[in-house]
């Protein structure tokens, strides 16, 4: 249309472009902004919305790109936008607040997935450009699964992953300390009741290096650092807080969720967990982004090695650890590879409140502490020792545990926990039951994914006080009827939940007769 | 667990296996299945359920998996399950049916699309099985996705994209003819207004040739044949009826989206249009299916090739061409690829009504009949007398012709109109609106994909009325004032959508000076 045309109809444009009225709804859909309108209101209408479609959402000065679905009945009004509470958090609304929608524009940056998928490199410029989107909320699930399919297909090489790994640092926060090494740890594959980290954040922080560990709260596993964190000490810290914590008392072990610390990195993890996929470059890239946005400069990368851990064999290991240290030295950050048995539970507890039993154990050096967390805990932080300048190589590990043998960690852990807002005592479960053994024998196997369906089913994490206490490890001799775990639920109905699951499956704890 | 023990707690199973009560909420998500559920009911504590997590629905003898999001309010009872319109559908349900609710089995096929993600090739009882799982509604958008994307990055190879196309074929309904050949037409890229289809069927039926034609709904577009054809007669017909019109009258023009005749290429042509991809494995296969499975022996493949349409260049219809001849001779179909301009909509009416009083006019042969519009059907319909044997080389186009001179070709298309359910009149809009060329000049461009949406925005396809008529071609010279176009709504409110759009945008019909 020309310019005059333009003109002599403008005085319509505008009349229909009112906003509607925010709702919430309390949709939880994990991640995903959902809108949701009457197939006759008028923002349907004039925009010529259909189900399923894209939709630019925008209140005040914050917009996001949600999925509509459309409603032909009361659910919401003819006027109103029910929203899920992804998209209610991420636009930051209160009831009845105008919001106005629209087909979004064009997403510019899906053209270079689309390149890519036909087999052009990407470069920086294209990788930012990737990630500034999909942290926008802008990527549906069709696009970011083409973006990591097309980068698993045709591998990311070097340079891609280089250039990725900065691009999911650039799109988030970033953290920077004034001096000294800052040390970071992180653990490939769950392997349930692997609760390492405060106990070598303790130990680090009491030797005066500084470690500002970030952790994640559960998405699949019975418990994340996090949860497990929270049943002793607030973990929701902002990143002033975080800066608080760690210039007095050099660590801190909080919820990465609540900064923005590589927030690509949590959208795209989903996406690679939904396909089980998990190509070299995209996890190097994952891993190292939040290393390097949490301003660390050395990592040790513990690696569980088992027939049911996501790591097989020590080879695959090797592979990973040596494209791992080669990327991160782009960035100034030194890494170490720890592998490690992942063969069975580590400790005694799954669940938040049991596995920080454990770790209170290990801290306070009491007689009953499992001693492979120790033992484990020992050896991260020993390299870590070793890696800050702390030990001599080959001398972390006597380092780490004289740390805990003297108190000096638990006193360090309470200190922190102190700064984060004061210590909790985790809470104890109401509901308890054993499972015994149905014959005398030898422990032969140990199914980590079994027991951790287990201590979800008893209601782990939500559920903090709740989960699987282990009584046996791998080669045990157990008698016939002797507990070989305990089953914790806050409630009757969980433990029953537990209790038909453990009832209705095979090899959660295989017995060999002898 | 050994048996002992299974035995031992066995009674406890089952007490918590009760089902929710199903309600129908209303929610149009397009074709996705989604439940609702509380994130406090049973079944999300029994099974340990998440938001966004996907969940297997069963009710009596069907079954399906959906989304779950999870509501902590009033949207449905503790002992509810709400479920999308596609969910419903898929399930049959009534309200307060009892529906069971967990975690899906792992769906294996999915193993299949990984390996082919790290480069292995994919035979026949791979793509069975996918296509299988596909059409079940299996798989989320992120393996769809994911599907799609392996199948670009790594192109389908002949043997890839015939096994695929046999397998989407199979995992769906077939129709099989007694004699003669079967003929059958497609057009790739929506143009605007072209609506050959009727006129060809009449042709072709008129002349004794069999041509079974199903169509689809517009999914993006102002009009789908489906739409249009509804217009003038029903066209919801399942199998059994479709064989009884088409042994009657020779030929039908129907929906497709009734029988499930290649149901995985509905499902796939979601993805691949929310990626703007189209790899040229997907589409032969995608075009191939759906003729297979109707039964065709004969294809006409009408490809528009201009700057605004699917098809850009002659060179690339006949690479096209090429492969999708050579695929579809294995299945014993012989295609023609007919090439046509695409450089601006075809005939006067875009949208459902409008496009139906352009196919009347041609079948009627009125003086105001649009020639574009016949011309391009007789090409088409000529083409196909010539692969029926009905016209020699180079004489079908003239026959055709004929057929809609003599009459013969709008008496065939009453009496397939009575097979199918009685003729109709389709309706006229109560709303209409002149936009006036700005000034006098040349008719320079036309924009289709511009048109397209003032058509929608009027109201098409759901508003049958509404729409565009053309009132002026490329290189028409026009007057100011003159009118280009004229807006048809069914309501006062739809126009001043489109009247909106149009004066917000620029070149919808650009007129050069002279």
């Amino acid at each position: 249309m020309s310019p005059d045309r333009r003109t002599a109809l403008a005085a319509q444009a505008d009349v229909h472009r009112s906003p509607l009225r925010a709702r919430r709804l309390g949709i939880h859909t994990h991640d995903q902004a959902v809108v949701f309108m009457r197939t006759d209101c008028h923002v349907c209408r004039l925009e010529g919305l259909t189900p399923h479609s894209r939709v630019l959402l925008s209140a005040d000065d914050r917009e996001t790109i949600a999925t509509l679905y459309q409603v032909s009945n009361g659910l919401v009004g003819v006027d109103e936008a029910g929203l899920s509470e992804a998209a209610w958090a991420h636009l930051g609304l209160s009831d009845g607040d105008p919001l106005f929608a629209r087909h979004p524009d064009p997403v510019l940056s899906l053209s270079r997935v689309r390149r890519r998928i036909y087999g052009t490199r990407l470069d920086e410029a294209d990788l930012r450009s990737i990630m500034s989107d999909v942290v926008k909320g802008l990527y549906s699930d069709v696009h970011l699964s083409a973006f990591i399919t097309a980068g698993a297909a045709v591998p990311l090489d070097r340079e891609e992953t280089v250039a990725l790994t900065r691009a999911m640092v650039e799109v988030g926060e970033r953290l920077t300390w004034s001096n000294g090494p800052v040390l970071d740890k992180h653990s490939v594959g769950g392997l349930p009741g692997n609760r390492t980290t405060p106990i070598v954040v303790s130990i680090i922080a009491a030797n005066g290096l500084t470690m500002p560990k970030t952790s994640s709260r559960a998405i699949t596993s019975p418990a994340g650092t996090a949860d497990t964190m929270e049943t002793l000490a607030p973990v929701d810290l902002d990143l002033p807080a975080i800066r608080r914590v760690v210039e007095r008392e050099c660590g801190c072990i909080v919820w990465g969720g609540a900064v923005r610390l590589s927030p690509a990195d949590d959208v795209l993890i989903r996406i690679e967990r939904a396909l089980d996929i998990d190509s070299e470059g995209q996890l190097v890239a994952s891993v190292l982004s939040k290393k390097i946005a949490a301003g660390s400069t050395s990592l040790i990368l513990d690696v569980p090695v088992g027939p049911t851990a996501k790591v097989r064999s020590p080879e695959a290991a090797q592979v990973l650890s040596h494209t791992l240290s080669s990327v991160a030295g782009i960035f100034g950050l030194r890494t170490t590879i720890v592998l490690s048995d992942g063969s069975q539970p580590v400790g005694r507890g799954i669940g938040p409140a049991l596995e920080a039993r454990d770790v209170l154990a290990v801290l306070r050096q009491a007689p009953d502490a499992p001693p492979d967390l120790q033992q484990r805990a020992c050896k991260l932080a020993g390299a870590l020792l070793e890696l800050g300048g702390k030990a001599l190589q080959g001398q972390g590990e006597t380092l780490a545990l004289e740390t805990l043998k003297t108190g000096r960690a638990w006193d360090k852990f309470q200190r922190i926990c102190e700064a984060q807002g004061g210590m909790r005592t985790p809470p104890e479960a109401g509901q308890r039951h054993p499972l015994p053994a149905p014959a005398k024998g030898r422990v032969s196997s140990i199914d980590n994914r079994k027991i951790a369906r287990l201590a979800k089913l008893a209601g782990a994490p939500e559920a903090k006080a709740a989960g699987v206490e282990m009584h046996v490890r791998l080669g045990d001799i157990v008698a016939a009827g002797q507990p070989v775990c305990t089953l914790h639920a806050e409630t009757s109905g969980e433990l029953d939940y537990a209790l038909d699951y453990a009832a209705a499956t095979n090899d959660i704890v295989s017995i060999e007769p002898q």
